[in-house]
């Protein structure tokens, strides 16, 4: 049925377009990892260009391609989400002959084993993201990004309860030393770093730097005791969502000191606050090179 | 056309079908209430069953009665989303003369004036669920019911943080007095009470019920002061879902008082817990007279 | 910190709950079945009940047993999502020994190989849903559910379409054997069977008769002629909702003969109506008994 | 409490903020077009940037203008949500002072009326999007965007299937002129154009361009022959994903003339396959000059 190839037909007065493809493609993969496979339940999204001379794009190749390299991922050791998505951004160019660029993204839940203050192990889940994307002749560019759950405490509240409780009763406690209350809450906070193909970031030091930023990282178990020492871990770190990004920013400074300026950054944070019904919400997107910068960054 | 009429054919060896309908249709609604109305974008589920030996139901009479009584409801001052779907819950059987049954749910945004402790005015989302139930002969029931999101703070946690902070620094606060910091998160709870048609169950009511059992409800506008207050108050007023639970309980008990022992209730409470990525719940489903009963309730 | 359980004090005038424990707990599940291990990503709720007279339910020991559980899963083979919600469901009442009841829900993607007309292998993704409740003292229930992604064509459609045909354009086409065009769509439907705990019923076994009452299974690679046969199949075996629900319940009365008549049933059947913006929906909750009745099933 | 003003402290080393802001607020907005009230349920996102210098942003103050621009609105006839959205932004670079950038983005459910062939009026849903940005010291952009739901027939299925039905039964069907049968599925086509201030596009205008550009429009009220009318249509006029983003490409060069060339256009069209549990996916980000280029465009 080759002479069927509605796709293939040329047309007149057409338009290029930007991103043509399939969406919501869910597979099973594993990612080979020092030593441990990862089963992960990836959604998939793979796009090509398509020129403005031919009717349709093969949307059938995407999901043959998909097929071939999560079964080759089994094989092969796939290391990470962003290299698979790197391995399939590749075929998409050998396959659409007529494509000059091509994408592709990948999420999944994904977890890690932390520990408590006490001693516990507790097995925390966090959404990878990954995406690659590469122009034909030109290299393949990867994106690796976290989305992680934790804790902010607000610094503001805080002040204020403080002032509002000494004025009602004076001496009741010693506001210098004594953990204030204020509202926290539940806090999703996204990182995504761009790099070239052959730079390596670990999606896992990326969640390390979140946790870290955050007033508290968050946990399935907490006996009482360790459920106290969140709370007043949280308590003597208040954190609007402006210091989390800001705190995630300066730390991607230190540890990515060997990137290029041209590396891309986006930070966001987002608290669904338990004083309102709505959330407040911080982001950057910016390079290396900008945050580099003294002068303003 | 009308051989046409595949859905009215006779089968043999079928079997009857407790709900067939439409789902997901969207309609503005204006509810007139108190000489307000109220402007409302309702997202609508309409079913009736099917007897054993009929193949299809007419699923476009659903969508026709829809559109007349909705119209109908401007014209006719419609008082709340609940009496609407009794209207074409009723009228559902008129039309589908082979159904015993009818089912309507319906689902919207809903707004109500609230005031902050130093009287700022905003306007706060609530969600409001409606379903009327009809057997045919039979009157018709109706359910009322809300979701509202508000804060808890856990009680748990309070003792704990206070007892360690006690055992870390003697004499840095006086607990008896003091109020102690905890994790505290937004919640999310719903109210839903099923009566006959002609007993009045105000959807107000019953988000000032939910309101006024959580550890303090929330608000869009919150300055310094009144954001202090709202934290204070949330802790002095520390809860877990149970009670939050509970106290709506008894706080039914006292407002429906007249109602009849058959009304069924269900009230669910979730906390999205600051300091876990998982969710804490409660939930009772029971009828008022369970909750009279003095011996087990 | 045993005197700070406050989860432990009695109360007074209290009531009992229904279900009080945590929700939308995400961990990794092998199942070992035939061989093969599945990996899946589980969303899991676990409840217990509460008595009127204690203050809260201990909610970290859920999280404990889910841990201890999944690990345990990991060791000793689990079969099943059902057999691992069982297993959870009698823990929690070995550690909530005030309590009466107990349930878990969990919910994952699931896979399973399939093959085009052509001979293509295609992996297929499905929802498992299982669910075990418990009463003290009475045996374990286990619900176990699927959910399949197929297509339905419209048989209303069909022979409006081909009437209005003939009539246009009289001697176009062969009307008795010609397949004729209607619309058609993605349907979502939902079939769950709820058995003692002893009682096997295999997950897979659901799927395979829920694809095979659609007009047609769907699949993720199609080559051409694969498609141009998925579309004809569906349409020389057009389905309503009805349609579908109904062949599923003719399905299991034959495979499971065996069971016994309390055996609870539930079918849900939604097309994602190409032509409307809203859905077509049908369900039917019932058990094997009243289907095996004849005169009124 | 003035100098509890936590949000407002200098702060050193601290990075600039692309957004700060609050997300999923909800409000009820009133929006006069010509001569007719709409009444919608907003979902409102407001952003301001932050310098490197400054703690925090005020986030109330956000709040304290939607909720005043919001009441302005029911005062002085706001036209559309896209002038609302800008009416806010200006109003955020007036309050915070410290701000060089601000955003708003909105959505709501909207509805118009439509006629089927044969004449039933039905009232149909569609989503409005807006947002607002503005740079101190220049001009607003505001951008104008549509969400809808409607069918596609596959031309390429309906090609194969020919085929096949010929080559399994010669001399079936005269293919030249019967309609034939292809898979068909539910379509979501989004539509954004940004245009300066002062220039107006009509959301209305979209939605039609919108509809008129699918292998057909869909409507809540289908009487039988209606129903077969619109199958018909659809099959006649099959579209890939591809297709439906260049006719409509085609007709806002010929609508929007008169508009610069540095307009920005993004158009993209999801079909939910029937045939897969996976969509179909075309897009193209652009501008009104990049489509005018007759060489490549």
């Amino acid at each position: 049925m080759k002479h069927l190839d509605v796709q293939n037909r040329r047309i007149e007065n057409g338009f290029r377009l930007t991103r043509v493809g399939i969406t919501g493609v869910r597979k099973p993969v594993v990612v080979q990892r020092n030593g441990r496979a990862n089963h992960l339940t990836a959604l998939i999204d793979v796009f090509v260009d398509l020129p403005s001379s031919q009717k349709g794009s093969h949307m059938s190749r995407n999901v043959e391609i998909i097929t071939e390299m999560i079964d080759e991922g089994v094989r092969k050791d796939v290391r990470s989400l962003e290299d698979l998505a790197g391995s399939i951004c590749k075929e998409l160019l050998e396959r659409h002959e007529y494509a000059s660029y091509a994408e592709v993204r990948m999420m999944a839940d994904y977890f890690l084993e932390r520990s408590t203050a006490s001693g516990w192990s507790t097995l925390e889940p966090f959404k990878l993201m990954a995406r690659a994307t590469a122009r034909r002749g030109n290299g393949l560019m990867k994106l690796v990004g976290v989305e992680v759950a934790g804790m902010t405490a607000c610094p503001c509240a805080m002040e204020t309860v403080t002032h509002m409780v000494q004025e009602e009763s004076p001496g009741l406690l010693d506001a210098r030393k004594a953990p204030m209350i204020s509202h926290n809450q539940r806090n999703i906070t996204t990182l995504m770093i761009e790099v070239p193909e052959h730079v390596e970031v670990e999606a896992d030091d990326l969640i390390s730097i979140v946790e870290g930023s955050l007033s508290s990282p968050t946990y399935g178990i907490l006996k009482r005791e360790d459920e106290a020492r969140v709370v007043l871990d949280a308590h003597r770190n208040p954190k609007f969502v402006e210091d989390v990004v800001r705190d995630i920013l300066g730390k991607l400074l230190q540890k990515y000191s060997g990137l290029p300026d041209s590396v891309c950054v986006t930070v966001r944070s987002e608290s669904e606050e338990s004083i309102h019904k709505h959330n407040a919400f911080a982001e950057r997107d910016t390079t290396l090179g900008e945050l580099r910068a003294v002068e303003d960054r």
